[in-house]
């Protein structure tokens, strides 16, 4: 095999992909260290707070890193966080080279690293393999860009696009190795949310269940309540927590909002939207704001038909079971919005997975993926 | 590459799929002659009516067929049909040893041909790739052994499940690739279906419409009206045509019918159900009688519903568009009837393919899928 640039950065890319959720709302990055056509040393940003992946790479190698090539997946940062500027140390320690495959968006870094690296004479090639770095923080790089959350629909359906029976039964609809890789998506982004139907309903966990020992991120868990009504003793309160977040409004109850309070969670009073609901838009805009950079959005239909007509979605998943259910009232979104095809929400295939009987449909929304496109200089 | 007798009986196969839809009511059969481990001569039943693929691959052969072995997808037929018994030519032609797929579930064959061949001195091998030559002709094998023909369910939907806007825009939920695909399926059916109300609205020509410049098979044209009010100024009915089949029922107008014999049709009037419509199940046996082996039912939905309703197909294409189209009353089964997931309608996922952002989605029902394990002695 030759070894080529495409090759390390590679590498890079499957390091930086390690860290799982754990580092949000940091990106993931990975390094990945060549002296002499040899990689002398690696590393990634395990999770928010510790070293950066390049810091990591450089503490790691066995041998002093002066002259050598450092493949980076992301711009190195130039300002002091959680961590100091790894611009700083690659200069410190005499690299040769960086080869970055993205330009970091946030207006902390946004060149300046790039720039500070050229200036101390270091060389700099941008672009390696941009598009997979680009896809593996896509999210990241939406809040950056946009400073709202990568928002994932995630819908069960039978083939006949119904959510549930007519009489509202939904258990289950895709079989467990669909929902098996639903929990695996869940670990994937940095929050899940569902509306208070939902929740008050189904007593949801809202955690990352997969059985095969390995560990993985449990996402923050927001739930949206126009009225604060919800369930306190639902079991994801049985522990106090201090990873739950409440979208509400105004309206709520002073004693409900003490009793979340007091139990660990974030009450975030949004204001009302024309209908007396928690207004969507400035929702994501305060979330946002909080650095929640990616959302799994669960259900139930009432809130993702909500995220579907504003157009505030930029990625679907819809796992397919295999039935037709039949019925009116129980499909995605039952109101008559949509009168004409072409002008009706319109998807771009990303992946299709199977899963036994069971279809996994993995879309981009039509706009983001014209915003996407023109990111990544794709193809139009 | 190693030849072996898979490798001759695909060929054979090969051979056979090259009939299309053109043998119909027969199956398509394909043969292949080996001598001295070299293949001397081929053939196959090209159309109704034709020299059966035994026959065709031994007037084909440019030398003595003695002492050879034939591989033949489907045991040689022992009775005079259109065509006289291929089991005598095999004999006079003294072949060594015949290699079988699928033994004739046609009572007129049903293991009469390879016992004669037996009977004869000629060796018989049965079963040699018998799952691939099975799904071949699955709808004759389906008709042979039921009397009825395989009904093969066609939808075109959104993401959400509709076959429309909910206000009956229908065009186009899916793109010009999943149309093309849809139109070859067409050719590989002996018959097409649709219902009164999609053909009065939509004055469809239910022909194969192929840009490519080959030859498919165009199949039968059947349309079930229980009324027997058909729009006659259709362009259908534009050519004098005797492969139009009118499902109706003795409430016909003596006139219409009149008229519909007089363009050639077949008029086939079906005791009514309950409801005063065509009793489905009787319209199946009917046709079935009438040796039509395989239907391809492509709407509306009224018509399939009552199918899917009655447990009446034994496959499903949903081709899905890249589209949320919202709404009630537009979906595939819009009345409340399965209260239960456990005991709605269940299908067996057998194939996916993408059309770009579309996807299609090739089932069989669970019920058919039970009998094929058994015949194809599948892992249960």
């Amino acid at each position: 095999m030759q070894i080529t640039e495409d090759t390390y950065m590679q590498r890079a890319l499957e390091l930086a992909a390690q860290a799982g959720g754990y580092c949000y709302p940091n990106p993931k990055v990975g390094c990945v260290i060549v002296k002499d056509g040899k990689i002398i040393s690696e590393g990634y940003h395990k999770k928010y707070g510790e070293y950066h992946a390049e810091r990591m790479a450089i503490l790691n190698s066995k041998e002093s890193v002066e002259n050598s090539e450092v493949y980076v997946t992301l711009e190195p940062c130039s300002h002091t966080g959680k961590q100091p500027p790894c611009v700083d140390l690659l200069i410190e320690s005499k690299v040769k080279r960086v080869i970055i495959a993205n330009a970091d968006p946030d207006t902390k870094v946004n060149g300046k690293g790039i720039e500070k690296l050229k200036d101390s004479g270091i060389e700099v090639h941008l672009g390696i393999l941009n598009d997979k770095a680009y896809q593996l923080n896509e999210d990241y790089f939406y809040h950056r860009i946009n400073q709202v959350p990568y928002v994932v629909g995630k819908i069960a359906t039978s083939i006949d696009g119904k959510t549930s029976t007519f009489n509202k039964k939904s258990q289950w609809i895709t079989n467990e190795k669909s929902r098996q890789y639903s929990h695996y998506l869940r670990s994937r982004y940095q929050a899940i949310m569902v509306g208070a139907s939902t929740f008050n309903e189904d007593n949801p966990k809202l955690n990352v269940r997969i059985n095969d020992g390995k560990d993985y991120y449990n996402p923050i868990k927001i739930i949206v309540t126009s009225s604060g009504k919800i369930n306190l003793n639902h079991d994801l309160f049985k522990e106090r927590s201090n990873n739950i977040i409440i979208c509400t409004t105004p309206k709520i109850d002073f004693q409900q909002e003490t009793k979340l309070n007091q139990m660990g969670c974030t009450v975030l009073k949004i204001p009302e939207n024309d209908q007396g609901q928690v207004d969507i838009k400035l929702m994501l805009k305060e979330l946002g704001n909080r650095n929640i950079v990616s959302i799994y959005l669960e259900g139930g239909s009432t809130l993702l038909e909500s995220f579907i007509k504003l157009d505030l979605l930029q990625k679907l998943f819809v796992f397919m079971g295999n039935q037709i259910l039949g019925g009116l009232n129980n499909g995605i979104i039952n109101s008559n919005i949509y009168p004409e095809i072409s002008t009706s929400p319109s998807f771009v295939l990303n992946q299709v997975r199977t899963f036994e009987n069971n279809v996994m449909l993995d879309y981009y929304t039509q706009n983001y993926y014209e915003q996407l496109k023109k990111q990544l200089c794709l193809p139009v």
